[in-house]
């Protein structure tokens, strides 16, 4: 027979993947990125299934849930295989409210300043649901038989989770086995069985830890002394080098610690970048976000890069558990125009301070680097304000 | 009788303080506040007791060992009191090196900006030490009878600590409890005997949190669904405003969280400010540390206030295990001085990131607050360099 055409959809292994929402944008179709616009990213604090952002590295596996069957096994457990039946009947099930963000996002801010590589996401690279599932604790404590005791006396290190994707990533067995660390295995989003896209039928929910360790489809799960191998753990993909290091030559990448735990993050939503806004009172609205469980202690906005500042009222994420804050906070403020700045162009700031009082850098220049990670400092949104 | 006089010193509750090392940098006798001089910082990674910080807010109570009873209670426990000896014999000796910081350390670089409220702290509000007792999670769960079920049962939400000396702080049920909390009732540091000015016999270690919350001679710990009472916990004294709040006026204080967690933090102690410089490269020493139990993942140095940067080699204490770094991380750097800087003043800079990749603000400005609190911009030193 004839070779595949190049448009034989047939032949691509992308071909198979879900339709998605127009709304989103995207950056790549194969394998498919996209981010959440921000015209909708305030609508509810748990972002609608169809728009939440995608991050793929392969084609969306293709898995009937019968068939499914989790692996865990590794140093100091008893190896066992689990079907979805088993994770839902053999647990309890537990729900955890968490946002999720690309180490990332924001990077095309960084790029503004000089190239870096990677997808260039605008603030989109974020979303929040509401899991449902079983804590990866308690099947790994009470069903692979790893305990605190086990841990010790093999120095299990690391918990390893394969996708069926063939993506490979791992997080702190410390995390994984803390009762406030609530790692989850997730067979629900939002109250709807885990759609495709996003990880069906099981996928790794790491509350306050960088996206790529929120494995998807995830078919395997290993305790181990090692981190997980490939790219993604152990390669420059999810390493922060100081602004200096613009190659790698003489770099040593094992020393550099793989990303876990996020800073402190929050962006201007409304009013857009470029908008024209009419009124004296500018009413701005964000969000918020921290890792490792920090809540949102508060929001500062400013017209004058920072040399006054006005306090935003905290709303829906402002009540979340001390150190278990997993979802963002939403946030909004009414800023009076003063009367230097009235019919001119304004630059509305924010930055955020989580519990830990960590803020957020000032300038993107001193956090710059080769792979574009962590872009966090103040968000800055330029409009003009246009006098009566 | 006639009334006492001022300058009678049996009259005088300071009277019985221990004597202290002269070498320390004393802010106030009544009660004692003194600094650890940055000569003496980096000598050890472990701060010999007698130079260690001191921060009271009382005269230092006298205390007989044998005579010393903890009272443990509160709701969702069975009260009990516990002796020194009780508490060496019916629990395993723990021992962590933790740093504490005060929440006013480095407060006089933001008093240069404005004037704040406390003590005009240098940098060496700050010391570590291997800290030898039981871990308090143990006390609570084995003997108090507070399992997770009471706490979340009676809506457990705080461990509160109260001091003979009557300080009274407290802090978060899930730090308290955590197995990767490593709170400690301690009654030994750096090998001896816990001494008195550091809280003997027992005192409390909360390892990543704020100098205040680890009460010296406790003598009752109260399980509660309310913080501590008092002006450490509820008042202005450890709490964080924003830059733009003057005064107090219009403030509700009680919707500002308590400090717990503290951000990363980083200084120069050599060279020492004005100190002049012969050679080429500059040797650069100092410590990084921050809270939470986030270890350092990299220091940078600039002689160009950021614009370029050097990355320091990490010394002792860069090898702690994650999310459990309690203790500082020294460091040390070679840094060339360029030909454009040869022979003039020169302004060193040194900044670090944690393992959450958060990272310190750039300037003191922004963080300016009421209260003097939280100062971890950029450390920034100058000398001079004398040309040959
Ligand atoms: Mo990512
Ligand atoms: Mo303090």
């Amino acid at each position: 027979s004839d070779p595949p055409q190049a448009d034989d959809r047939s032949s691509c292994p992308f071909s198979t993947d879900p339709e998605r929402h127009p709304g989103l944008i995207f950056h790549n179709n194969k394998p498919c990125n996209a981010e959440l616009p921000a015209e909708l990213m305030l609508d509810a604090w748990l972002t609608p299934n169809p728009v939440w952002f995608i991050r793929h590295h392969h084609p969306v596996p293709i898995m009937d849930h019968d068939q499914y069957r989790l692996v865990v096994d590794g140093v100091g457990t008893k190896s066992v295989t689990l079907s979805l039946e088993d994770l839902k009947s053999r647990f309890l099930k537990r729900e955890v409210v968490a946002t999720l963000q690309c180490g990332g996002n924001r990077r095309s801010e960084l790029d503004q300043i000089e190239k870096t590589s990677g997808i260039p996401w605008g603030f989109g690279a974020m979303s929040t649901a509401k899991w449902g599932g079983v804590y990866l604790r308690e099947v790994l404590q009470h069903c692979a038989g790893l305990s605190h005791e086990n841990v010790e006396a093999f120095e299990v290190k690391h918990i390893i989770f394969k996708g069926l994707d063939s993506m490979e990533a791992s997080i702190p067995v410390q995390k994984a086995l803390s009762p406030y660390g609530d790692v989850l295995l997730a067979y629900e989003m939002n109250g709807e069985s885990l759609p495709k896209e996003h990880g069906a039928p099981v996928r790794i929910i790491v509350p306050g830890v960088v996206g790529v360790r929120n494995v998807k489809w995830v078919g395997k799960i290993t305790a181990s002394q090692e981190e997980a191998q490939g790219p993604w753990q152990r390669g420059i993909a999810y390493k922060g080098f100081s602004p200096n290091v613009k190659e790698l030559t003489g770099i040593d990448i094992e020393k550099i610690p793989s990303m876990q735990d996020l800073p402190v993050q929050s962006a201007i939503v409304f009013p857009k970048a470029g908008s024209t806004v009419e009124l004296d009172d500018i009413e701005v609205k964000g969000f918020a976000w921290s890792g490792g469980g920090r809540g949102i202690v508060r929001v500062d906005l400013s017209l004058d890069d920072g040399k006054t500042w006005i306090t935003a009222d905290l709303q829906d994420g402002k009540d979340q558990a001390y150190n278990r804050a997993w979802a963002w906070t939403f946030w909004e403020a009414s800023v009076p125009v003063p009367d230097s700045l009235k019919g001119k162009d304004i630059t509305i700031l924010c930055r955020a301070v989580d519990s830990a009082y960590s803020t957020q850098p000032e300038r993107p220049e001193p956090l710059w680097n080769l792979r574009g990670l962590n872009c966090n400092c103040w968000h800055r949104v330029s409009i003009r304000h246009q006098d009566d």
